[in-house]
């Protein structure tokens, strides 16, 4: 049984305590949070204790931490978790900068530490994932990620988030890498604010494509849009020699109607808490696991640095007009 | 080259007009109707001359006709075409009467008349025939047809229409003796007025089910209806021992929007004149392609007469509430 | 906290103690079984004790029982729960007698039971249901349910399973009155054993299709087959005056693969476990609202009672050839 | 009645020949090709006459000229038809030399040339366009287009034809045209040779991703294979402000099979003759009317040019690696 402390209460870590709850081989003991009543509330509903990070860290009857805090708390916590002797596994991005997430990951060493790149557990990804590592397409010579949200944040939030790189497409560079099996050689994109000009008034933008190149001439494109009307659109489509796979999009339900105005199908499941709630469960599943196997994660510190330097090279792509080589930054 | 005199200039006669003349090896140059100027101005519009119908069957000029006439005449023109030589295409029915399209059977004798089932040239239905017989799902066990009309006829058309088995359902009872390959054993019908009592006071229903058993045990379906507000539904499935094969609805074009209202593709096609476009042209193919090699037709007097017993069968069946045995009508 | 004892330690007993587990306001506390290492185990795998039937049935301490015993044992035990006080939720069917079910019924009196027809907790089922009821296709007319097992249990089990209509169309009964809101006025039932011969020796069928009729009209089919190849195929679709609404299969995963073969999607879930996994967790959340409520369940002894007399008219229709009033059984 | 002559007896010639027969307004009278038995055999099958492109030019009694030559010639004999006084559709590219087009068009002058952009008369995409000008999706903000060849061409061809920019992508430059509703600020190109190793040794490439921005901030992205082993692959999608607009792919046919291995629909129609065969006939429809009515075409030579030019920018950024402003080619 591992025991789990959780450092966070907020809307993802709900979903964390959920699932550590409904595994048959964790348990939650405790959860803290900046917010003390919010981690008292989490606790309580799960039959936990509501205590500080400090003493979750010192405590020896926790064996594992799930970080689901800030993301400007990522890295210290990821540090100071392991130094504790904790299994961790934490949230994305590792940091908002690439030096800092970097001296994290020299700090911690070869310890392994799980990011939670939840997508790579969903199950419609994982599926295409297993067909293409099974040779059902033959060589892959093309990738395409698309991956809107269905609103945009609030400018305050967008202020804060590193930039639609960083705290959005981060996810999409994560899925190339897993998808592609190697990291690109170059990044280039482009991108708008034409969801909402505040976004632009902050100096980020809403809409963006993406393309990367691979050493060996492949090629990926990623599409990003902080809006769509009809909800999450996550589709990953991969052209091979000897086909096309697609995972497409998950409706909320399998109902069509037909009638005078056409036949309507159900919108895609709302947003990530909706698309991607099994996607947590199993990632939770391979996190208790590893840890427990004491073996590598499947998507650890590194996966982490490599999507934030990715992130960081579409950022310097945007701003001079030209492509970026991923060793440069 | 086929020349081909046509029989009827209504909005079948239309259809088949143009048919005829976009083959290369058919020409059509006479058209005859009771009411004459229609024969004119199809004719004019096809190079073709406008006749009486006697004239047209006595023309040793004219190697083949068409009879798209109105259904009460088209077993005596069968037995007049015959007679005077010609290769013969006859749309559906062949007679509302069972009685007189057996009589009219017997005088043609041996000579093959084909009969307008359009749907088995289909290229959707076709190709589930071809993978039937091809094994792709086994051995065949339930047969289902789904077939709605887009809007109920005037009522006027409904009282000499012969009623919806012989007027709507007799081309699901030749879909099924076509996929099924077997005349079946006994039919069962129920049935309702629920689109337009008026309907129902003219002694007919909108709406029914029929049930065929086969002598091997094998099961089929038929559904029908007068309406379906979302336009022509006409759909088939069978599952056989090693799967399930469907001929789905086709669709305006491809285009889908996704909304706020959901996932809407376009609405199948209106109606016959639209679905089955292509399937008249197969059609007429395969009768130019038979007339010319002097071969039996891919489906004949007999495929006309076994849907009209079955429909037969369908209606006594609605009258006693049992089932009916094929043999007994 | 609503506390449960759990009679029945088996596949969907395992099903059920999993959801009761899950459930905030629910704990499991007591399971029994005929064969008691069943019952031991399932107890400790969620932290509740093994007992026997007589025990949970006798202690206060618990509030609702769950029936998940074999069929024969169903109706003793509902009429035992409710004397000992219990809120009672029992698998489908209430039994295989009707006659049995009605005294239940009877002894019961008007404390209400709710009975497990778990698919109309079915997401899928369950918003074409509110479809419907918000008029979204207006006035229903013909209502269509295909409903294929993926593969025929042993003949062993279809021995004493009642028949195809008892065992398995149930469901498929219960899903006709839930969606027409009406019990029909006649069954007519058509049959045969295509797949397994050793079914149809052991006097049963495996391959089925029933008309339902219904007073004012409207009309149902219901179509079952023990085998499908490609796994669970549970579709429900309804015609009405202003479109048609389906209820589709519902896939293992969205990946889409082109290739030279084709373009092939994944499969439907495979069974009921898969596909229902979701429904049993909402019929459990509706149980133990209604429950703690007080008041009545959506589903009830009354409509189990109406599926199984709707099996019983199936079963002799089947025999006699000819519709059964539903009012003479 | 439009009186046509026909140049070029080719592939493609021979589908326009098609067109010209079956539209009610226009006759084929003559053909020629630099290979005369191919003219003559065209013609043969058509009622026309064989003739040398001189004559066709010279002859008052042609009203139209439809060239589809090869693509050297193109500019040439435009030139020669407008000064001829024919009108004129000319299959695309305009030439493979955009100073070359440019100088065609400065000596036609006003005049109107109809450039065989054939795709915009694709039905599904026509739907698209319609749905976009309806403001379905409000405003625009990223355009997809996916264009893949079902295989790639002989490298003797890849050799002449300009290289995939010119030859390939130039459809999807107009079709971005032709949806955007403006010509784009910005090209840029990525591309491998991955499909035939002997594409990249001829100095071209087979696998390309093209991204555009627009003034206004909005963004789209091309990709093209020439290689899709499931069959001609064309989708284009449109995000906007209020949804997604989708344009799928034409199916073979509606059959589905669900099996043991899945559920397998029909590939897409397989190369262009197959899926565009509707939008040739459209297209010659649209020229038919626009040529009689004396009013300018849908789609002219300043098309042709424009996709020309982001054609060169394409391949200029392909060899910089850097964008292209299409002010600059």
């Amino acid at each position: 049984m591992l025991k789990v402390g959780l450092l966070g209460a907020g809307r993802i870590g709900q979903v964390h305590a959920a699932a550590i709850r409904a595994h048959a081989q964790s348990a939650l003991v405790a959860v803290s949070d900046v917010h003390e009543p919010a981690a008292r509330a989490l606790a309580e509903a799960h039959g936990a204790r509501a205590a500080s990070t400090a003493d979750i860290l010192a405590d020896p009857g926790i064996d594992a931490v799930l970080i689901a805090t800030s993301t400007d708390t990522h890295s210290p916590l990821i540090a100071a978790a392991v130094a504790a002797g904790k299994a961790v596994l934490c949230e994305k991005p590792v940091d908002l900068s690439l030096a800092r997430a970097r001296a994290c990951a020299e700090t911690v060493g070869a310890t392994p530490v799980m990011i939670g790149f939840n997508r790579r557990f969903d199950p419609n990804f994982a599926a295409l994932k297993t067909a293409l590592d099974a040779g059902e397409i033959g060589k892959t010579e093309l990738l395409s990620i698309t991956s809107f949200d269905p609103a945009p944040p609030p400018v305050s939030y967008v202020k804060v988030s590193g930039g639609l790189f960083r705290d959005m497409m981060i996810h999409d560079f994560d899925m190339a890498n897993f998808l592609m099996g190697a990291a690109p050689e170059t990044v280039m994109a482009r991108g708008s604010a034409l969801v909402d000009p505040a976004i632009g008034e902050a100096g980020d933008i809403d809409t963006a494509v993406v393309v990367l190149t691979y050493a060996d001439g492949r090629l990926a494109v990623i599409k990003n849009s902080r809006r769509a009307a009809y909800g999450y659109d996550q589709r990953v489509e991969v052209l091979g020699a000897e086909g096309l796979l697609q995972a497409q999009n998950v409706p909320e339900n399998t109902l069509v109607k037909s009638g005078a105005a056409g036949v309507t199908h159900a919108k895609p499941l709302w947003f990530f808490l909706e698309r991607y709630m099994r996607a947590y469960e199993s990632e939770w599943h391979a996190f208790v696991e590893a840890a427990q196997a004491g073996k590598g994660y499947p998507v650890d510190l590194h996966d982490g640095i490599r999507a934030l330097a990715m992130a960081e090279a579409a950022a310097r792509s945007l701003e001079t007009g030209a492509p970026v080589r991923l060793s440069d930054v």
